[in-house]
């Protein structure tokens, strides 16, 4: 049999990261290339407690089919906690629960967008939501980030000249993987620029809660008075990943589209997750539980930013301070010997695993000389070996 | 502002069944309508054994990312419980562990369809896969179903005649929502068909351990030494919906494109739930809970067809009787005053929720005069009370 395969998964490819996960498996590598949560944020003894309450007081409720839309008590809760928090959501909105936040990518993606529109994103942004992009065989075109966000005259120019722009992709929180925040100026600049050529901005913000300096900047979506923001939140950084629990916050009438969407992709999210999720954030003390996970990863990140300050810096590595998030991008020397790319395969070799900035960019063969550490998923023992070796392999090729 | 939806999801509607929900969601209308498994089903008590134990044992591995692919002790089990009981799975397939078997009709469509390509499925078809056809802009092309499955002769004319076919949609066991068990001689020919013309099949078995009578006839999988199947099964109807699994077992280089499309969709399904299946299957009597589960519904089955006998049939009703699964088709007689849209309509008004035929058809327009109706969900009571109403307005209208 000769198999035919679509055109939308033809140049389809496994995520990088997931690729290089196969050399981080190896226990004699240390692995800086993941996303995972530390172990340690993990609320298990809550969860397994309501989850033994579930199983008492509601067995048939988490076993049985829920409604698409979302278990209601949770939508409701999370809607609560969105609103009177960072005053996202208004009356032309409502809300979906959805399996990850990498399913919102999916929904709207299929929702709003023909084979071959167009997606603005930032350069470099999140592989998982440029590949679901992908899939649907969108265009792709990343405006770079800087300091304080992606270029605004840039993003302008993009808007007047691409095709078919269906909507902006933006994490303005402690980027995936660039660690940018975008400032409030630029915020508000892309929200104008959005409501002048009438494209959507799908503001995706799974880091928010975890800010370890700095001041909060206000959500796009709390801006949003002409419903053009459709915002993606998710509990993978603050509850359980596994769990996979996401959702979106986004005018009705995508809202609706999106639903008869996930309908026909999986009916509607583990029944068990969405209770647990509820019970979490109403019975026990969410906020307390978000400050112990930025007081976990204000620690880790501090070390980590130590670390490469003793390490990588001597040798002209640069990056940019994080004020929160779980990644850091690290920039190789204007005149380093190697590329970046070699330089990745070097640290594999020496047991270290990173993952290669150009990973991050719409076009993966693009130049890029940075490259992507996460400080989250290892111990600080293996944060400390990783990025001496890396050190070491610095000084001596660069 | 003015949203512009993508082409694919302009026509798509929610589904009829689920619209009628809102009808069956009022506490005085008996729903003959859903396909939930019946409450006893469900193995509360050894779930909550098993969730209890996963959270001593091993919490960090429930809540953490999983492998896109599944649970490797899952996949496992599931796939020698294929292979030992029915021969399903061969050395060319690999298997994918899904959010529900939705998600395989999904993940399957993306993978093989271009907008425009063509389905085949049978007519009537469970409306939730034509859905998720539909909403990649596939064409639809229904074969209609005779007592031992899909007319053979419409199927090669359309395998002939259609453009881009690029499968065959089949539920070959007590199909939803004909009830209809396609035979081992249509099987056979089905695949003949597919290996002729290069087509591959869908074989979709969510309902296949419900067998209530009769002798299992071999799944199209079975016979596959051409890599042509991809099978698709759930534990929706054995275990619990509310989790959202089931899995594909298929063809590898159409599998791998699916796992990729995957993980742009949901990254994994819900850890905790692959980790409950798995101890369920493993450590657990899951033959023994199929024999109970086979009872039940055997006693429902046949408490609901004495009751068609004894209140539909005299007034001219007639229908399939099942073997196995969760459904009967009913059909009015060629000669009956009134359209069955309208004998629908007239039975909510008589607080009584039956599906209207037309629902399952690829055009929901085309004529159709027969519903369907659901025994797993109601109690024996409420069965009993939903249908003497049906039998006393059928007395009167029909």
């Amino acid at each position: 049999m000769e198999y035919i395969l679509s055109d939308r998964v033809q140049t389809l490819k496994p995520s990088a990261i997931r690729e290089i996960f196969k050399y981080a498996s190896d226990p004699s590598v240390v692995s800086l290339s993941a996303g995972n949560p530390a172990p340690e944020a993990f609320p298990t003894k809550a969860i397994a407690e309501i989850s033994s309450k579930i199983f008492e007081e509601n067995p048939i409720g988490a076993l049985q089919y829920g409604v698409t839309e979302g278990y209601p008590p949770l939508k409701a809760a999370v809607w609560d906690f969105m609103k009177n928090k960072y005053d996202v959501g208004t009356d032309n909105d409502d809300i979906i629960i959805t399996s990850g936040a990498q399913q919102v990518m999916d929904l709207l993606t299929k929702t709003v967008c023909n084979e071959g529109d167009t997606v603005i994103c930032e350069a470099p942004s999140f592989i998982g939501s440029l590949n679901s992009f992908r899939s649907y065989n969108c265009r792709l075109c990343g405006i770079p980030v800087e300091e304080d966000g992606m270029n605004i005259d840039l993003l302008e120019k993009a808007l007047q000249t691409q095709k078919n722009v269906r909507f902006i992709y933006i994490i303005a929180n402690f980027q995936n993987p660039s660690g940018i925040t975008t400032s409030f100026e630029k915020r508000k600049a892309i929200y104008e620029l959005a409501k002048k050529y009438q494209v959507l901005i799908v503001e995706d913000n799974p880091y928010g809660e975890l800010r370890i300096s700095g001041e909060d900047v206000p959500c796009i979506k709390s801006l949003d008075k002409d419903g053009i923001v459709v915002y993606a939140g998710s509990f993978s950084k603050v509850l359980s990943p596994g769990m996979r629990l996401g959702y979106a916050i986004a005018p009705k009438p995508v809202l609706q589209k999106m639903i008869v969407c996930k309908q026909g992709e999986d009916v509607h999210t583990n029944s068990w997750a969405q209770m647990v999720a509820h019970k979490f954030m109403t019975e026990y003390d969410f906020e307390a539980h978000l400050s112990y996970l930025r007081e976990i990863y204000g620690k880790k990140a501090n070390f980590c930013m130590d670390l490469l300050d003793k390490y990588l810096v001597p040798a002209g590595i640069t990056y940019h301070r994080i004020e929160g998030g779980l990644f850091i991008w690290c920039k190789l020397p204007d005149n380093a010997k190697i590329s970046m790319t070699e330089f990745c395969k070097q640290a594999v070799l020496n047991k270290v695993c990173v993952v290669p900035g150009n990973a991050f960019l719409t076009d993966e063969k693009e130049q890029c000389n940075s490259f992507r550490i996460n400080f989250s998923t290892p111990t600080d023992e293996q944060l400390e070996k990783g990025i001496k070796i890396l050190g070491k392999l610095a000084a001596e090729v660069l």
